[in-house]
C-alpha cells in the first residue's frame, strides 16, 4: 500500500483526516487554524468554481471584488449581524512593524496604531451594502447581482481541514432588489442552483429546506439551505441562500426612487458556498482505500499504468497509451500516463485509488498481443479486461455511469438512514446512531434549544423538496400541535 | 456626453482617475487604501486571469492556496526580505471583539491578544517555503511549481486605483529546483510569459530586462521585469520574475537528497503580476473619450445601438441585431444589444466609448432598407457604413486589426519617446519630459542613488530584448567606464 489509511469503522474522524492529507488535498499550515490547499485539492476546487461560476452568470450575476477589511463600526450597524459575526474574528490594530530597539528581532510599532480597528471579513454584507448605497439611486439601478470569490476569516478554536478552518475560500453573492418578492425569488433560485450543482457534480443527494429561526444567518429573515448526509449519518450544510429583507438597506440607508417617485428601502439576498464542499466530497463518497471522486469533478479522470519487463514492451505500451490518451482527450477527458520508472505497478494502483481517480487502465505485454486493456473503476473497484478497439467510447459511458452510480450509492445510503420518529425516548436512542430523524416540531425556538441541549441534535432544515413532511402531528418533545415534520440530526 | 472626463493634457492624473471611475472599473472603498473592483473592471481582470492561468499551466505550474496570515517571526528569517517587506503591513493582534462594558458599541477584547502577531501577507515566500520544507525530501520531489491567485496587503500612504492600493489582487508563482541553472531558466521563462501576455493581449510593447541591484525584490539575486511606457512617458513595471538563489531554502532549511545521496539546498524563483495590469491597460491606451480596450481583453467586443422612431422600426432593427449577434457569438465574440428605452443613441454612443468597447454597430431605418450597418471602431473613432451581408466575417478581421493597431500605436509612441543620452545636463532637462533615456551606467548602486536623488529617475531595467544597448561608453553621471546602456525613467 502507498499510505496507510485508518478505516472508517476504526475511527471515522481519523479516516477523514487521512484521506484529506494522504491523498494530497490539503494540510495544516504553520498558522493556527489555516490550511494549505495543495495542488490536487485546489484542482478540484477550481473545477467546482468553474461550474458554479458559470451557473451564477447564467442567472445574471456578475463578479466583483470588495475589500478584505471592514471597519469595526460597520458591524455595529445591523444589530443581529453584529451578534452573529463580530465576535471571533481577526482584528487588525496596527499597520507597521519596526526593529526592536532592544535588538530582539521585529516588533509592532506602537506609533502605527489604527484610529479604527479593521476586521478581516468574516462575510461581506456590511462592506458591500455600504458600497451599494452609492450605486443605487433609482429603480433603474435594480436589481444588482454581484458575486465575489474570496477568502474569509472566522476565528475557530477547533478546526478540521476544509470543514472548519479559520481562513477559508468561498463565494458570496449579494443582490439588491426593488421588491420583497423579487428578493425572495432570488434566494430560492440560488438555493436551487446549489442543489443542482450538488446533485449533478458533487453527486450529493441534498435536501433543500428552510432553516429554523435559531439556525438562520445573522440578520436574515429566511435562510434556505442544502443539507447532505455524510457516511456517519451526520448532516453537513453545503450551501445557503438568505433572504435578508430590508435589514442591511436600513442599516446602511440604501433607498431607491420607485417609478412613482417615492423613496423605498432596497430588498436584499446573499448566498454562499465554500471550500467546505471539498470536505463534503471526501466524506460522502470516500472509502477505506481513499477518495472516490465523481468523474465530473476529478482533475484526472483516467490514469494509465504500464506493466512491462523489457524496454521494448515498455515502448510499445507507451505508444498504445499515448494514442489512447489523445483519443480520450479529444472527447474532453483528462488523462494521465503514470510512467514513473521507480515505482511498481501495485504501488501506483494504490496511489491512484487513494487519490480517487475514477478509471485506471493497465496494459501489459499480454494485452499488447491480445489487443486488450484492463479497466478498473474506482467506485466499485471492479476490474475487467476489454478490447482496446472502441475503448474511448466505452470509457465515456463508463464515466457517465460512475457519476450516476456514486450519486445513487449516496442516495441509497441516505434513504437507509432517514426515518420518521414520533417518540422522544426512541429519538434519544437513535439520534446518536447516525440518522436523519423526521420529527414533528412545534415551531418554537425554546423546544429546539431544549432538544439541542439534551441530544446535541439540531433542526437541519424544514424540507421543501425531499420527503413528505407536511402532515399534522405533535411535537416530538413538547407534544404541542405541529403541522410539519422537520429534519433533526447531529451536524458538522 | 455621458460623463465629463478631464483631458490628458489638462491633468493626466485626473484623466486616469476619471477613466477608472467613470467607466465603472473601480472606485475607492470606505476602507482607506482599499478599492472596490466593479463588475466591468472585474470582467477584464477575469479575462487576464484566464489567459495567464492557461499560460502558467502550459509551463507545468499548478495552482494551490497558502494562508493569508504569516507569523511575525517568519519575516525575520530572511534578512533582506524583512527589510523589504515587514514594514508597512497590516498586523493582526487580537482575535475577538466584545460589547463595550460601558455600552459604547463593540471593542477589541483585551483578553484575546494573540501570542504572536500575524501579518496579512504582503507576499508569500516565507509561508510557502516553510511549507515546501515538508514537501521536499529527495531530488524526485523537484521541481515544484506552484502558483496562487490571491489578495495581498501592503500598507500604502498614498494610493491610486489599481496602481498602488493597500490591498490588491495578484498571482504569485513559487518554484523550487534542484539546480541554480534550472531556477534561472524558470525565472527567464516566466518573464517571457509575462512579456508575451503583455504584447499579445494587453497590446503593450514591453521591454524585458534585469533590475539593478537597488531595484531588486527583497531577497532576490536577480529580478527580471517587463517595463511599459505610459502615455505620459513614465515607466510602469508590469510583471516581475525573481531568481531567489538559495536564500529562502537556507532561511527555512529546505534541503533535498541529490542522486548521489548528498544534502543540497533547494534553488528558488518567484514571479508575480497584479491588478496593476489594469492600470497599465487604462493608461497606455485610453484617450480623452475614455478607455480603449484591446479586443482580446474586452468583456464586450461589439455593442449594437438601435436607432428608430416607431415601434415597427424598433422591432425590425432588433430582429436584425439579434440575428447578427448570434452569428458573431458563434465566432466567439461577446456582443451586447443596448436596447435601453430611456436613453438617446448619442448618450449610448458616448457611454460605450467611455467603456472602451472596440466596435459599435448602429442600425437605423435607412439601414434597414439599404441592408447596411454603421460600423464604428473605438481605437481610431472611424465610422463607416457597410453591407450587413458578410458583416460577421469583417468584424472578426476588424477586431484582429484593432488589436494590432492598438499595439502599434503604443509601440510607435514609445519609439518616439526613447532616446540615447550621453550628457548629464541634457539628461536633467529631458528626464522630466516623459522619456525613456538610454544611458551608460557604471554599475554602482551609489551612482544610481545619486541620479535618483537629483532627478527622481531610476534604472527601470538593463534591457535584454529591446534596443541595442551593449556598447562601451562612460557613465552619464560618474563618467566611469560602462559596458551597457540601461533605461532611466520616472516610474509609477
Amino acid at each position: 500500500m502507498a499510505k496507510e489509511i485508518t478505516s472508517r469503522e476504526e475511527n471515522y474522524s481519523q479516516w477523514y483526516n487521512d484521506l484529506v492529507v494522504k491523498s494530497g488535498l490539503a494540510e495544516q499550515s504553520p498558522v493556527r487554524g489555516c490550511m494549505v490547499i495543495k495542488p490536487y485539492g485546489y484542482a478540484i476546487w477550481e473545477k467546482m468554481q468553474s461550474v458554479l461560476d458559470g451557473m451564477f452568470k447564467e442567472t445574471g450575476a456578475q463578479n466583483a471584488y470588495f475589500p478584505l477589511f471592514i471597519p469595526k463600526s460597520f458591524f455595529s450597524r445591523e444589530a443581529e449581524h453584529v451578534a452573529g459575526f463580530a465576535k471571533e474574528c481577526a482584528v487588525v490594530t496596527h499597520h507597521r512593524l519596526m526593529n526592536d530597539p532592544n535588538g530582539n528581532g521585529i516588533v509592532v510599532d506602537p506609533d502605527a496604531k489604527l484610529e479604527e480597528e479593521l476586521i478581516v471579513r468574516p462575510t461581506s454584507e456590511t462592506i458591500i451594502w455600504s458600497t451599494y448605497k452609492n450605486w443605487i439611486k433609482s429603480w433603474r439601478d435594480l436589481p444588482i447581482m454581484c458575486n465575489q470569490w474570496a477568502n474569509v476569516v472566522r476565528w475557530e478554536m477547533r478546526t478540521r481541514l476544509f470543514l472548519r478552518t479559520s481562513e477559508f475560500l468561498w463565494q458570496e453573492g449579494h443582490t439588491a432588489h426593488a421588491t420583497a418578492e423579487e428578493a425572495q425569488a432570488e434566494a430560492e433560485r440560488m438555493v436551487h442552483v446549489y442543489a443542482e450543482f450538488a446533485r449533478e457534480y458533487l453527486a450529493l443527494p441534498v435536501v433543500i429546506g428552510h432553516k429554523s429561526p435559531n439556525e438562520r444567518f445573522a440578520g436574515a429573515l429566511d435562510t434556505l439551505t442544502i443539507e447532505a448526509m455524510m457516511q456517519d449519518g451526520k448532516a453537513l450544510q453545503a450551501g445557503t441562500s438568505h433572504f435578508l429583507g430590508q435589514n442591511f438597506a436600513k442599516s446602511f440607508d440604501v433607498q431607491y426612487t420607485d417609478k412613482e417617485g417615492n423613496q423605498q428601502y432596497v430588498w436584499a439576498t446573499s448566498w454562499g458556498a465554500s471550500t467546505r464542499l471539498m470536505g463534503a466530497l471526501v466524506m460522502a463518497h470516500g472509502d477505506d482505500n481513499g477518495l472516490v471522486l465523481p468523474p465530473r469533478l476529478a482533475p484526472i479522470q483516467v490514469v494509465m499504468v504500464p506493466i512491462f519487463k523489457t524496454g521494448e514492451e515498455h515502448a510499445a505500451i507507451i505508444d498504445k497509451m499515448t494514442a489512447l490518451k489523445q483519443e480520450l482527450e479529444v472527447k474532453g477527458h483528462s488523462v494521465k500516463i503514470d510512467d514513473r520508472d521507480t515505482l511498481r505497478p501495485g504501488f501506483k494502483f494504490a496511489e491512484w485509488e487513494l487519490k480517487g481517480v475514477p478509471v485506471r487502465l493497465a496494459i501489459g505485454p499480454r494485452d499488447l498481443g491480445n489487443g486488450t486493456v484492463e479497466v478498473h473503476r474506482r467506485d466499485t473497484m471492479e476490474k475487467k479486461t476489454v478490447a482496446i478497439d472502441g475503448l474511448a467510447d466505452s470509457i465515456e459511458s463508463l464515466l457517465a455511469d460512475m457519476q450516476r452510480n456514486i450519486y445513487k450509492k449516496a442516495f441509497d445510503f441516505r434513504a437507509a438512514h432517514v426515518e420518521k420518529c414520533d417518540d422522544w425516548n426512541e429519538f434519544k436512542e437513535k439520534i446518536g446512531t447516525g440518522k436523519f430523524l423526521l420529527c414533528h416540531w412545534d415551531g418554537t425556538a425554546e423546544t429546539e434549544q431544549k432538544i439541542k441541549d439534551e441530544t446535541k441534535a439540531t433542526i437541519r432544515c424544514i424540507p421543501v423538496d425531499s420527503f413528505v413532511c407536511e402532515e399534522e402531528g405533535n411535537d416530538i418533545y413538547s407534544g404541542k400541535p405541529s403541522h410539519q415534520r422537520v429534519i433533526f440530526a447531529i451536524s458538522y
